[in-house]
């Protein structure tokens, strides 16, 4: 009698960290190398299956992740926790799996997401540091950290944040709850943190890039509180660079 | 009757950052890319003149620099401290000029070092932090950072280093000074910083891969005096990655 094995669909869930610098981003595109399709490739080729990676946010060219959460399906015996291990030996050093578990075929990384959490690192030189060129943006002119601690408060709570978002994000609805706003200064280091139950594309660097306008003096709150109210996209600073923003927290 | 230009060779001192992931090192090779032929490029192209760069130290690939030291001589008339925008403006950006002024024509900025600092960073890991992976070194054992911290003190004054540098390293005395030397833990990240009269070939490296073999349990401190006592290579510890080690400060 020919022995059965018991193949079992499970639903895995991996954390995963990467440095941004040589990708377009977490999506598939034809453009270029992408995390999504690594992942996706170092899984067929452990599985011999097609995989379908499902992240919980699509981050663009250049952003990094401490914290991006997915999911993929498998008819793999494979404990688990040794998808860690394994994917890690067949994945380009700039992405590694940081955590791999079994999760009820119920949850999804991108529909469970209950909020997010990203970063910004911006340091204020007259000259680039060229060793943490990838990993943040810089700034020569002053920044006036107080007027921009009160500009973070005015982005709390619930907003149409149609002025802040890319003008070609196409989403049911602009509004975002933002619960958490803080910047922090460390030597010449700025840290914005913010954390919200979503955002809308671009939306963290414009909210960063408005800050900084503000703190520079070329912006004042009550365009700020203008533009949350009309939406008007040229209302809100600028789009700052990719390079600086960490996708660091995945909350479910 | 004809205008001459008073023509007076100047001697200009560089102070240089550069991330070293791209780079065969500081000096040139016919192997690539290094640092100080970038930098004379950049100064042909500025002066049209024949430029010879003396660095203060010949840092191997991949090493970072915060605080290189390099001289050359110019005809040029171009103001001293604008030399540090007009390079900048023609350097890739993975090296920057810091800062650049007018010296004696006596300085050397190898010959008249007095003391140089570098530093090295560690992270106690069991997963490489994928985005800081070009700029620390990862171990994934368990380091012991009181027995770390004796080990250095061993490393202090003047000592024979035969036993800790490069066994091809061609140099008339092996007899080096260490006037500080300290390990400071933050979070999971240790910080290695080393203050001497100069430094021979892969010898902070070296001392670091011995402070770790000995963090480790690998070697006691009993081998570590013996290696400085008779000069033997194979006493002392491993020669560490190069990615973790930066040229922090050179003294005059």
């Amino acid at each position: 009698m020919k022995m059965l094995y018991n193949f079992r669909m499970q639903r895995i869930k991996l954390k995963i960290q990467y440095d941004g610098s040589d990708f377009v981003g977490w999506q598939k595109q034809r453009t270029g190398r992408s995390v999504q399709q690594e992942v996706e490739r170092a899984i067929q080729t452990l599985t011999s299956e097609k995989a379908n990676l499902v992240g919980s946010s699509r981050t663009d060219a250049k952003v990094h992740a401490v914290g991006q959460i997915a999911h993929f399906d498998t008819n793999s015996s494979i404990p688990p926790q040794n998808f860690k291990f394994a994917l890690n030996d067949l994945l380009a050093d700039d992405v590694r799996i940081v955590s791999s578990q079994k999760v009820s075929p119920k949850f999804h990384a991108r529909f469970d997401v209950k909020k997010k959490t990203y970063v910004y690192f911006l340091c204020n030189s007259k000259i680039e540091n060229p060793i943490l060129r990838k990993l943040m943006c810089f700034a020569k002119y002053e920044l006036d950290l107080g007027i921009m601690q009160q500009c973070a408060l005015l982005f709390l709570g619930k907003h149409n944040f149609k002025g802040f978002c890319n003008s070609k994000a196409q989403v049911k609805t602009f509004e975002r709850t933002i619960e958490a706003c803080s910047i922090k200064k460390n030597g010449n280091v700025f840290k914005f943190s913010f954390t919200g139950n979503g955002f809308l594309q671009h939306m963290v660097r414009i909210l960063v890039g408005t800050l900084v306008d503000v703190g520079r003096g070329k912006l004042s709150l009550q365009d700020v509180k203008e533009a949350l109210q009309n939406g008007d996209r040229k209302k809100a600073g600028k789009t700052m660079e990719p390079q600086g923003l960490y996708l660091k927290r995945i909350y479910y």
